[in-house]
């Protein structure tokens, strides 16, 4: 099997996995029970945490760490619980998790702003930087990896930029698709960072909100005080050490991954049929996501074919596949003829260059024969 | 080894995880994802979803499973997200996660009410219908098992009554430690039903919210529309399944293993130095949870005392360890020397009367001789 939908998830690497076994085996313990394997359990807790914030190249003395279930919920808790007074901005390239959240915003008569987004899914700036100064806006979300066209946002910049308008202004990034594959300075004026565990070869169940010290924030969920009384419940200590560990994985060769990434979205970009295809995906786009659109053709068609040969891409977002079109892609400016034919690829740092030959050459033939089936 | 902190969690079923295994280690697939692994992934789910109901013997035409990722997550969407317009009703028995939601609830001016316990930990039943009845309730949360005395409310009872005061009553019951331990008939008069993995020897992170198919909820959680646009979130596919295998292993011997920890329980009641320990628990108590109180000692040194001897019980709940004393027992009406003293000792299937003999040995000698430092 040829895996290319690492973008909807990763397969946990099995080296975290049996590190972290034991939290399962022996080290079952309530990490809020006062006996010494309960304290070792918490030991452990925070020792991930530190761990999150050294591959981020952060200082624990300025952001704590909260564990959360999942990316969807770090980002409802950023967007709904950090005491925002003022209007709500993000942009019409948000996962579902922050978008469906500011839908929620709109239901509940907030004033909530999508600003929109370049060709390549990319936030346009000005309109952001426009939009907040006009808007009196209090809480400013935007994706630093855009999960269907790969398009990277410099929210460093637009932190900086964004507190120099209003300091005030809380400042918050989906960045699910960016820890752990794109390496990036993280700006002291980011106020909220929300991971997912699955999406970096660790487990479904694990989410990371990364929060400022000086930066508030209240429940989302309330109990026994766990989580320094910001996420109630008992931790889950098995998914946490694993995304510690699948992390250090990461992290100890993201440049390398990287590179190898690229190489391998490279291949394809070079060698896909372009009189078939269309690349959405912007030259500066994260390698790790490569969005293709096969003019004219249906992308699950192609999709399904391309599983008949035992290679697994996404058609959008799986997380919102339920919708015919891809709003992420309508918002970039795209008509049916290329939404219609939206295939996504989506690389890890265990695919290889054979894989992405086999995949280019196989996408090339079944787009072809649809082509003239259709003729 | 003895563990009997079981209240505070339980060690993982190996048989259970092994079964779910597969789900790391092949079939890793987003649920949402439209190939034969994704749809493959969402299939199980819906089969663990059965399971659940099938185990509390409730109709899946008349109850739908909602997944979340805690016990914890479920009560809060059940007090906050059922759409309640009349009055809050809780007791002051209940769980961090109930008693702290309703605790939120009173910060945002909402008519939260607290209601009685009996000596037990039970629910005082004619002060709850009393309170029902004057304050317009629209909203009841009711422990099933208190996790601290191991006192059962008649849920299927109160619920019943509850509708007979008001059909649009909204009942909801807190069965983390009942869901896998205690044979009961699950009454058409509960609207949701909380339910904790990792309490019945599957895994931390994932929670089950039972939701009557005619009662209104809406989300906790927005985004990508998982679980019925419910509780949006990647699915925890792993968990899920770990809870289901385990879940069937619990009710496959519900009775036998009833019988078995009523034994153990049994043995320690009898056989515990009443001269130095009172029994906290009612006779009628789940037999899984046995609160002892040595009195004019203090808990925490008997639970390191007896961990010395590799003898893990916990004092109090895990859950709130960081008050000195339980706010439960408070209202059961117990006095300070009694609250200093307690230890609660939970059980599982696994443990035996072997161990309930030895326990029960060390405990009476460290009682006893504690109780000669201080003369």
């Amino acid at each position: 099997m040829i895996y290319f939908d690492n973008a909807a998830t990763t397969k946990p690497s099995l080296s975290a996995v049996a590190k972290a076994e034991k939290f399962i085996k022996d080290d079952y313990f309530n990490p809020s029970a006062l006996y010494r394997g309960g304290l070792s359990c918490s030991r452990e807790i925070a020792a991930a945490k530190e761990s999150v914030l050294k591959n981020l190249g952060i200082s624990p003395s300025k952001y704590e760490v909260i564990f959360t279930s999942c990316g969807t919920e770090s980002d409802n808790a950023a967007i709904f619980c950090s005491g925002n007074r003022g209007a709500y901005i993000t942009d019409k390239g948000e996962h579902s998790a922050v978008y469906q959240s500011f839908c929620e915003l709109v239901r509940r008569k907030a004033d909530a702003r999508f600003v929109g987004l370049n060709k390549d899914g990319s936030v346009k700036v000005d309109e952001l930087f426009d939009c907040v100064k006009t808007s009196g806006a209090g809480l400013v979300s935007i994706v630093h990896v855009n999960n269907e066209t790969g398009a990277i946002n410099d929210i460093s910049f637009i932190a900086d930029e964004l507190k120099k308008i209003n300091p005030s202004i809380i400042f918050h990034s989906d960045g699910v698709q960016s820890y752990g594959k794109i390496p990036f300075a993280f700006s002291e004026n980011i106020d909220f960072y929300s991971i997912s565990a699955h999406k970096i070869n660790a487990l479904k169940g694990c989410g990371v909100l990364i929060k400022k010290r000086k930066s508030r924030l209240f429940p989302l969920i309330f109990g026994g005080g766990q989580e320094n009384g910001l996420r109630s419940g008992t931790e889950n200590v098995f998914g946490i050490k694993t995304f510690q560990y699948a992390g250090e994985e990461r992290y100890a060769d993201i440049y390398g991954n990287f590179e190898k990434v690229q190489e391998i979205n490279a291949y394809i970009r070079a060698n896909i049929d372009k009189d078939l295809f269309t690349v959405i995906s912007g030259e500066n786009a994260s390698p790790y996501v490569l969005s293709l659109s096969a003019k004219g053709l249906k992308g699950e068609v192609i999709m399904h074919a391309l599983e008949e040969y035992g290679i697994i891409v996404g058609n959008g977002s799986a997380c919102s596949s339920k919708n015919r079109f891809s709003r992420v892609l309508e918002a970039c400016g795209y008509g049916k003829e290329i939404l219609d034919g939206v295939v996504r690829v989506s690389f890890s740092q265990d695919n290889t260059l054979k894989e992405a030959e086999e995949f280019t050459a196989r996408i090339n033939e079944i787009a072809k024969r649809l082509k003239e089936v259709m003729r």
